[in-house]
């Protein structure tokens, strides 16, 4: 017998911001997998059961959510944001690839969500209005000499940046060394916008120029955008100024 | 007196994708501007108004609702996707900056939306699971050396991309040539999602080579994902195989 398993992505944290599918989907689950804060965010029912984990346990948590579900469980893997954007989607694909044939049997449902960068930029303007790139700068997954060479290439490009994982206790120096790195080939007067908690009670939206911005403004629940030398700040007296990206580029016949 | 303005994302067009904080905006809203088929997904009450135009009126549209709003209006701009990517949110913060000062005093809300390479990539795998771009392809607002030197500087750092407005009948060359493009610095191998109207009834998600991505697989309505070298395709028997790009980087400790 086989079960099913939802990937569910639980957006920025506002219950405004959960979709209707991903309510739906979390209705019909009966046990609950993810890092504690997340599963926290939903209202379970007494009959349904939650499994919370720690936050560097993706791997694992997703085994053993595929194991409950290869029994016949109806499970949920919840995620905050997008599941997709370096979150469990990515975790759950690579336990069924090295698991048993099995768990490639289970109906696996993968269920979207408004990831923190669109959160951040939307209360704030329009800084991803051209393209872009989203970098996670945690170098437990990959080498910072790789991080150090995706962020040159980006804004040699004249791509606007958003980071994920700009910073924890075990990583404390990887954001200012990122500053550091961009300083060298971006303007001094590029806006850097620390977007903590978008849409949350505790949010907190601050724009720096690259030359003033502080890794110590940035927590784990902060997603950083730095833009590109084409991004603009609007003043707007009273209210807050708007920080965007135009659509053209320079060199465009508009 | 001063109006409202909602800037708001619809998601990719399937109900269940729409936020709760999506729906209430446009319940408050009077006046509805936007392209026509993203305005007619919502079920306007007699009491608010359509103002449908082109698709590529893009700042024409955003100067018109702005004026509304600043008579005092309750106004919607509506957008498919979220509204900050490739969409009106940037057109808007174009508007107000060129416009005259009342402009800046409307109180401006913008609501975020599932944009369409998370649709995508949902209904696939996790092929945004690792550091991604998202490039527009069209190159009336940029010249085309530069969307070639973007994919180029993405691809060669690893980067996956995610294309937006990949094909048009006024640009169809386009995609075709990012394909060449990409061919000379990717592996044949690598996994191309051509993904149509992802979430709707109309939805077809396709994987190809890059070595055999035919761009006609195309049309507006899709999104398009390239992999980057490390992207993989699970095969599943009777389930639809899935493509994911795994966390961690060649390079990495685990």
């Amino acid at each position: 017998m086989t079960g099913k398993i939802f990937v569910i992505g639980l957006g920025p944290g506002n219950a405004d911001q959960i979709t209707p599918q991903a309510s739906r989907a979390a209705a019909e689950a009966e046990f609950f997998f993810g890092y504690g804060p997340y599963v926290d965010r939903l209202d379970l029912r007494p009959d349904q059961t939650r499994i919370a984990s720690d936050n560097r346990e993706e791997l694992s948590r997703a085994m053993a959510a595929l194991e409950k579900a290869a029994e016949g469980a109806k499970v949920a893997v919840v995620s905050g944001g997008d599941p997709g954007v370096f979150a469990m989607a990515a975790a759950v694909c690579e336990a069924i690839e090295a698991g048993p044939k099995e768990w490639r049997a289970v109906d696996l449902t993968i269920v979207p969500g408004v990831t923190a960068m669109l959160a951040v930029a939307a209360r704030i303007g329009a800084p991803l209005g051209h393209d872009f790139c989203a970098i996670s700068l945690s170098d437990n997954l990959k080498p910072w000499d790789l991080i150090e060479k995706r962020l040159l290439a980006a804004a040699g490009a004249g791509f606007v940046i958003a980071l994920y994982n700009p910073i924890s206790k075990a990583r404390p120096w990887q954001l200012g060394r990122a500053f550091e790195t961009l300083r060298g080939i971006l303007p001094a007067t590029t806006p850097v916008i620390f977007g903590h908690a978008a849409g949350r009670p505790d949010e907190r939206i601050e724009v720096f120029p690259l030359s003033k911005a502080d890794p110590e403004k940035a927590d784990m629940a902060t997603c950083v955008i730095i833009g590109s030398p084409e991004t603009k700040i609007i003043e707007r007296g009273e209210r807050p100024a708007l920080v965007y990206t135009p659509r053209f580029s320079a060199g465009s016949s508009q």
